[in-house]
């Protein structure tokens, strides 16, 4: 049910007519990706025990559910039901302090050296957004009116962190099942703001900004016209969003998720459409889970860097970059030859991984 | 046995004595990494059944031992016993093409564009290093006299391979255990060959030359004196080489071996290097098989790029890189903040890793 009986057409051909593994270019990160001939199908993920998500945990211990409120450090902010006091139930989404944050809060950088090398203590944040009240229902199950709960608080978060000058970078990122590195089993997503702009996140802004002085033009703004028009790897389009496999994914499956208008910055983001986000977010995340069986996957929400140094030494930023979310399923173990080139084997192609994604019609 | 009761120093303090975590940046690749102030012991990362690496397996099915030679395709290489014919018994290290090729060595490269993207063929090499005729003996187990054979045939195929002006990089590689990606249990390591320079070499070429046209130095050689100097480091040092657990590590017990003597190409050792690196690569991989009870573990040979382009483009490359091989057991799920983000979280720290390699004494 659901899913396409695909095509698998080879990824490339050489000039005798057989066909060969393509390799694609990120056009944003440089990265080049081996794109197998013969794209496995989903069953294929599903034979690794690593792949998959646990089982509904009891929730005896979990000081996240809606009545343990007293047991989590005081609450930093909450959507709550009118009237509840603050660490008391009647919450629906609600954000503590991890109790033992990567970034902390308090002190200063102390940059020095040590010998040849540099260090500086991390100063920080590092938050935990409880998504739900309920121990074993993902967000994506309660619909998007949760949903929308959900992306409100997140933009709650990042506008009042921004304004701490000593963060450059904020990053909401969630992490779902033991083998994507989940920390706590209860629906949640993490907020980290970084006292740098994390390599992996200025290697975006550098390529969107090189791309832009080269053409005067968004590359991701591009991308969705050359997404749209192609078509093959749309897995759905909205009034305001656009669902597609990557043209170079390093991950099966992966898929992004990107307003059609341009704005560089999540938080600047209108009702109308947080709205619309929150039915293409629950609607990709169950075709995800419905095709490759709850596979553990990590989402990560890609934004501007803080404001004040966007206005400073980015000022392009506001043209050259365009916010979105990168969602992966985490299915296979990467190799030695991956990790050192980072030229990674995506053993789907972004295309089949679009006709399943399409095609899925999960029941719930 | 062989555990250090390891001092477990704080990373970090920050003005009020409270311990912190600390960032530490890589100074090749310029990423920070934050390690916790609380190192985790070996003895954590083993309840992780992920981590754990397969028992001995039956040697039925696989083409890979000796007796089975018709069945894998025509050998490429192999070290024999003196009068025994290609593709037969009596070796003890042999080559073969991967079956299932990641490159293929037929063909032109057929760059082009797609859109606005761009693509080419996969067009390189694949092979795969039989590394012992025993299904269940992997190499260091062998001891020094086999590995020395390995690392012979190891520089062998980069020294063949180096003559198609088709590939810019050849890549050696381990991947130890199947969430480590291994392929075949039975011992070998891979050659890949590339048609262009993976990202992540790049980054790494692109860092030491940084280094050397701001300092004239080799970064490398710089590590190696302070290294030796701090030795807090140092799992080991030989004539010719130290092993060592670097500064800004991305995984837990990560080490370096490198020669002392500069030098940018594994291919140029000479003998009594690669006997003495026989001793080394043995002894240090029987150290962490013996702290962390046989992780699965990647390694990695960087060694500098073909011999055209260093002639041209890369006219310094003599001077500024160095190669070494870098292991890396594979203990930890990553985050998405890790993964998207290039910071990574390392929960022992470097200098507790190598307390406990520098004091393990492993029985065989």
């Amino acid at each position: 049910m659901g899913h396409l009986m695909s095509a698998h057409t080879p990824a490339g051909n050489n000039e005798s007519g057989y066909a060969m593994h393509e390799l694609r270019k990120d056009p944003l990160l440089g990265k080049w990706v081996a794109v197998l001939k013969d794209s496995k199908e989903p069953e294929h993920y599903l034979q690794y025990p690593l792949g998959r998500r646990d089982a509904a945990e009891e929730s005896t211990g979990c000081m996240f559910c809606s009545g343990r409120e007293p047991e989590t450090p005081p609450e930093i902010f909450a959507l709550r039901q009118p009237g509840s006091p603050p660490d008391s139930s009647g919450w629906h989404t609600r954000v503590v302090p991890k109790s033992n944050p990567l970034f902390q809060i308090e002190g200063d950088l102390g940059r020095k050296g040590i010998g040849m090398y540099d260090k500086m203590n991390s100063i920080g944040a590092n938050e935990i957004i409880i998504e739900s009240p309920q121990h074993n229902v993902p967000v994506e199950l309660m619909g998007p009116a949760q949903m929308k709960l959900v992306l409100a608080t997140y933009r709650h978060r990042i506008a009042e962190l921004e304004k701490d000058p000593r963060f450059r970078y904020l990053l909401i990122f969630k992490d779902h099942g033991k083998s994507a590195g989940e920390v706590y089993h209860h629906p949640h997503a993490q907020v980290v703001a970084t006292p740098v702009i994390p390599k992996g996140i200025k290697e975006e802004l550098d390529g969107a900004k090189d791309y832009f002085f080269y053409k005067e033009r968004c590359i991701f703004c591009d991308m969705i016209d050359e997404e749209l028009q192609n078509g093959r790897r749309i897995i759905m389009e909205t009034g305001h969003f656009v669902a597609f496999t990557p043209f170079a994914s390093i991950t099966p499956f992966e898929f992004w998720i990107m307003p059609k208008k341009h704005n560089c910055a999540f938080q600047d983001s209108d009702d109308e459409e947080m709205e619309d986000l929150s039915f293409v977010l629950t609607t990709a995340l169950k075709k995800m889970n419905w095709i490759l069986k709850d596979p553990p996957y990590h989402y990560v929400l890609h934004t501007a860097p803080n404001r004040v140094p966007r206005k400073d030494h980015w000022h392009t930023l506001g043209e050259d970059f365009h916010w979105h979310i990168e969602i992966m399923p985490e299915l296979l173990s990467r190799s030695g030859f991956e990790l050192s080139s980072e030229m990674f084997v995506l053993t789907t192609s972004p295309e089949d991984a679009a006709d399943y994604l399409r095609g899925a019609s999960p029941l719930s």
